[in-house]
């Protein structure tokens, strides 16, 4: 997958603890960004930092560290600041699912700009003036009685609905080999013979025996060697269940 | 917010490191989620875990152990197993949006059901044995390249978006006291009155001023302060422009 959002940077702003600027790459690498930029962090980048962004590590390397929110932005086309819901400097608020709309939006709409999602303090998040420099607030939808993310957290839980909406078709992994309609058939007719052959076909006791059998596997998703499998039981059981005397020795 | 979802159980199985169960805690205290089910954890709950769970604590402290995971999926009619993309024991295979559909219209379809969702080891995932178990296979949609998301980021991201689909009615915050048609249209007259009286409305080369007024006012969001101090500065720069002598003063 070629980066979708490269013109995206996530703004960290006055980060306490250099493991989270490292969560914070790790979650940025599993959702495809890749731009990443340190306001004033009060730890730099260092081991911790790289221990905890695993596979994201490539991100801290190429991570950039600026004094003041305004260098981070002075490029930005779109700035999107996560925020609790704040009175003082109102602005379109945003939940994840909708920042994720209009990011998308805009980088269809607009070629060659940028866009920052700013995220703040571990402990008191964005100052109000952090706040008045962007275009919208977003806020990720929690439970009202503790809403209060981790922030490598905060940063997947937004990565992952942009990703999903960068990324609209779903390919679903084909079943490898799956029977097809004739040969659901036969296994319906052959488990319906099989009840019939133990006297269970009873229409009244059983309702529609076929029906229930072809729901039944129906949510069987089998493949070809599942129904190999399963014929070659039924064909045996079919066969001995015939001839009373193996019948028995089978008991 | 009531947990909506309280009988939806996480399991985590086999744990490494007691600090992960705690920020796992926390991502579900953050979504309204409260029971924790732990099989085998390498770790137990200790003050590391709790330091991670911050205000998740609380589901620590109800959180149960068990030895095996069928004793944790024993009461449970719905299972969803966490798994990269997985061949030897296929299941329908879910990505978060369509498992929290589906948890969702389950539990509103069968009352007084439990249901599981079952995240693996922080290194390995889960056995084939373990996703065997499982009605579901779930694969939150990640970047091919590194897919590889923190525990706690996974419990969080599968969490938010069942959150998202418990609670599908959004509040947008109401603009307090928002400017109305009538009041919006008093200010653009008015500035497009100052720009008269500048001499700045030059049809020839603004385009239709008008128009571009109310596109920009129309982004502004104000409420009936910034309205009024915005009415009362229009006022006064009119006023002022208006007399020549006060004019040169105000240079």
């Amino acid at each position: 997958m070629t980066t979708m959002l490269e013109n995206l940077r996530v703004v960290l702003t006055h980060t306490t603890l250099a493991a989270n600027i490292g969560g914070v790459a790790r979650a940025m690498m599993t959702m495809g960004l890749s731009q990443l930029v340190l306001v004033k962090p009060k730890q730099p980048i260092d081991e911790t930092s790289y221990a905890h962004a695993k596979g994201g590590g490539v991100i801290l390397d190429k991570a950039s560290v600026v004094e003041t929110l305004d260098e981070a932005l002075a490029d930005c086309h779109l700035v999107i600041a996560t925020s609790a819901r704040n009175r003082s400097t109102p602005r379109p608020m945003l939940d994840q699912r909708e920042a994720a709309e209009l990011i998308t939006n805009f980088t269809h709409e607009h070629k060659n700009t940028n866009i920052a999602l700013v995220f703040g303090r571990e402990d008191r998040g964005l100052t109000n003036h952090e706040l008045s420099l962007a275009h919208y607030h977003l806020a990720i939808r929690a439970n009202p009685a503790y809403p209060v993310l981790n922030l490598a957290s905060s940063v997947q839980v937004v990565a992952s609905y942009l990703y999903e909406a960068q990324t609209p078709i779903r390919t679903k992994p084909a079943q490898k080999n799956p029977i097809n309609h004739t040969q659901k058939q036969v296994l319906d007719d052959m488990l319906l013979s099989l009840f019939d052959t133990v006297q269970l076909n009873d229409e009244q006791k059983s309702g529609h025996l076929l029906e229930r059998i072809r729901r039944l596997t129906a949510f069987q998703m089998m493949d070809s060697t599942d129904y190999k499998l399963t014929m070659a039981l039924l064909y045996q059981l079919q066969k001995r269940l015939a001839t009373p005397t193996q019948t028995m020795d089978m008991l």
